[in-house]
């Protein structure tokens, strides 16, 4: 028996997705089997805590305050944002190759129940961004259900009203790769739901 | 993009049983989510490589290098050892409540295939506990598997021998509250071998 160990998988334990269990094993993994490693994960902690911020234009990942490499990229027009939850989106969108403007992340989506309105979102500086005057499209990569609907539809009615602004929405429907047969109702449903000319 | 955030999310990822996800889903939670809980994270895990050691006598978790609090406890039989693979192995005994003796952590489980062999475990130790001469009992609480079986089998013929120690090897069967449709044939196996007179 430790203090020292109970404190390590107490803290652990606490983090959104860890269970009982791998926190036991992850505590001794770190105090006991790979002390080194323990060390560097340390570190990273407190190096992520002191240099990770939001970038003060599309609140995706940056460092030291700075504009995020994205949005300091003069390559990438201006005049498209797609607006995602969370930042890690941006990474699986930048992966696929297939948006070459600028992003905005609201960080969430609008909950009633979870108790997340507009004022818990990045919607006054998206808000801001379309002001400005040089947006053109944007695209909303939010989820696929009821409460990135909603968001949808705020900004939509809110933030894009009347503005001579394309908005347009990530298509949904059957996975790339995947087969009818293990797909579910709701899938079907929209796959149906916008079908193209072939 | 942010090389902190890449590094803190790269070295959660190296522990085991984190895949790419989860280390990233963690990273996010703790560089974005919850900062304060970042820094008790990291001074846990500093706070358990400083503090956190072997028990000297029984290889059990411990502080500073000090006898762990069981083999400190001049309540507990030093006459009956029970013979684990790991320090948490001790936790789940402690909360059944069905062992009053001391402990032994042998640090895993000889492996032929995993190059586990008995110079990486705490078996010379148990040797020289047995040989201290007031061990009457030894139970081995080790895993119902080949390796387990084969750990047994070396301490039973090169630790114990001929010598006057009680060697016994926990049951195996049904778990408890569970049914029989549900057990796999292992099971059924062993909870067949170990039948009692009712």
């Amino acid at each position: 028996m430790s203090k020292a160990f109970d404190n390590l998988k107490n803290a652990l334990k606490k983090i959104p997705g860890m269970g009982t269990k791998s926190a036991e094993r992850m505590a001794s993994f770190l105090a006991l089997e790979n002390r080194s490693h323990a060390r560097d994960v340390a570190d990273a902690i407190i190096s992520a805590l002191e240099r990770v911020t939001p970038c003060p234009k599309c609140f995706g990942l940056s460092e030291d305050g700075k504009l995020c490499n994205i949005c300091s990229d003069a390559s990438r027009s201006e005049k498209s944002i797609c607006v995602v939850e969370k930042s890690s989106d941006i990474d699986a969108i930048e992966k696929s190759g297939a948006w070459t403007g600028k992003y905005h992340v609201l960080g969430g989506k609008l909950s009633p129940l979870r108790k997340i309105g507009p004022d818990k979102l990045n919607l006054e500086q998206l808000s801001e961004r379309i002001e400005s005057g040089c947006v053109e499209e944007i695209i909303l990569a939010l989820s696929n259900d009821i409460e990135g609907e909603a968001t949808c539809h705020y900004i939509q009615e809110r933030l894009v009203g009347t503005r001579a602004v394309k908005l347009t929405r990530i298509g949904f429907g059957l996975p790339s790769g995947s087969q009818l047969g293990f797909a579910d109702a709701g899938t079907i449903k929209n796959a149906i739901d916008s079908r193209k000319t072939f």
